[in-house]
């Protein structure tokens, strides 16, 4: 029921789903159009010894609250584990790439320096919550196959998923962590709002860092497109000043590459001289 | 002066080590006796692209507080890289090892869930500073060679030098985090302990998560000692829980394993005697 008040209304509809399967008709299933996609459901992407733990009730007659936190805490460590689609697809090794939970990590550091008239606390929480999802529907970027649409489906239903798993053993926790989620969501508060942005930073911060590790090897151009969409004075500071030193950075670059292929040129062309030289010396031997 | 009013007795000597570096003359050096170990500096551990970033004073006359900011953020990146050595000393492969980032963030997770008197708040914060000042001493454990003084001086002079470093950006920050560090280094809040215990906790976790997927394949015994160190009755509980399970799944993999032993020994026994057979028929034929 609380999940029902609080779950804005696309998300209600996935409730029902999630919580309500015997609800999940047949002909409900025929109207969604593609039913491939729209069965995926979190209960699939977990192993067989998770669910062995999730007994409702145990032998003695009373709930293992137990299991459900060592259960929570086996799915969530895939977070540690998946590495962000977005690296790994313009080429970045897998040693080289960091995992969803790093990223949080790093997240959480950046949202302790929010101004003091926002709430640092939450800014925190929100981090280290807000792609707690990814732990079951993994990290689906835009270019995955998968819509919009869809992934947000997925995450809705992974997030009531997990909230439920993990009541039995912590019912405040249960509920802290989806309202968390939802703001980051819903972008229903300030500090929400701040780490969107901060989101948005550690991620334009992260592909300056590989261009100053790479060079020109991998073209990261479009992660600095996400400057557009900070909206916060003191979080656009900081992607600007990234911004501008990736500016500098590039045209340092590829101006030791021009100087580079213009060495290469005067030394062909040396060689060139060098060789017609040769030929025209050897007849004379 | 904040510094030296806020340190424990034993960090103040070190802070005046590493922010007055004009007193450590040859004759202070001279007294520390192993000059080798006692030279490291969290400095040294810094590239000069980071370091290029920390001047003073720009040419305009201000303070470019922002590549500070981009300086402490290059610099707790390596938490991300950088893998946990306990596992790794173990034989864990190394895609399969947490990052030190990794390793906090689930522990900011299980932070969340303290008792409602416990301030969780503050529990996640601490939870993702606690390892901080890894970020340039490296994960040391006690097998690896360096004291523990060594380890907690060197811990001590990191958490200083990034102290000194961020503030410039955010001066609240640089203190809080100071603060909160020094709060579990000292376990001087309530909080702190929880924090000991979950650290403690998310490494039994992690060990039983081990075992799980690779059965007796590595010895991790020595990771759920550690169980004897929590102090907590409710992270206590979790521990003990984890090794009951442990126990059954330690039980049932040794005894597979006989079963496996016994079915060889047999299977050997049934092939030399079909042997002997197959020699006592041949003569026959």
């Amino acid at each position: 029921m609380i999940l029902k008040s609080i779950l804005p209304s696309h998300c209600i509809r996935l409730t029902h789903f999630s919580f309500n399967r015997s609800y999940r008709t047949k002909s409900i299933m025929n109207s969604i159009k593609n039913l491939t996609i729209n069965e995926w459901k979190p209960e699939d992407s977990i192993s067989k010894k998770i669910k062995d733990l999730l007994i409702p009730i145990s032998k003695n007659g009373t709930i293992p609250k137990m299991n459900y936190m060592l259960a929570f805490l086996q799915i969530i460590k895939s977070l540690k584990f998946q590495k962000r689609t977005g690296w790994i697809d313009h080429g970045i090794p897998v040693l080289k790439t960091e995992s969803i939970a790093d990223h949080m990590y790093r997240m959480s550091i950046i949202s302790m320096m929010v101004p003091p008239n926002i709430d640092s606390n939450k800014c925190v929480k929100i981090a280290v919550i807000h792609d707690i999802a990814e732990c079951l529907v993994g990290d689906i970027t835009p270019f995955g196959g998968i819509s919009k649409d869809e992934k947000h489906r997925r995450e809705c239903e992974t997030i009531n998923y997990l909230s439920e798993l993990i009541k039995p053993y912590n019912a405040e926790f249960s509920e802290e962590m989806l309202e968390l989620w939802l703001d980051y969501e819903e972008i229903r508060t300030i500090e929400a709002r701040y780490v969107k942005d901060i989101d948005k930073y550690e991620m334009i911060h992260t592909a300056w860092e590989y261009e100053l590790e790479y060079g020109l090897k991998y073209n990261l151009d479009q992660f600095f497109t996400a400057r557009a969409a900070i909206k916060t004075k003191e979080i656009g500071e900081l992607a600007d000043s990234v911004l501008e030193k990736r500016t500098k950075l590039m045209n340092d670059l590829k101006e030791k590459e021009q100087e580079k292929a213009k060495e290469k040129l005067k030394d062909s062309k040396i060689t060139t001289s060098t060789e017609s030289k040769s030929v025209d010396v050897q007849p004379t031997l």
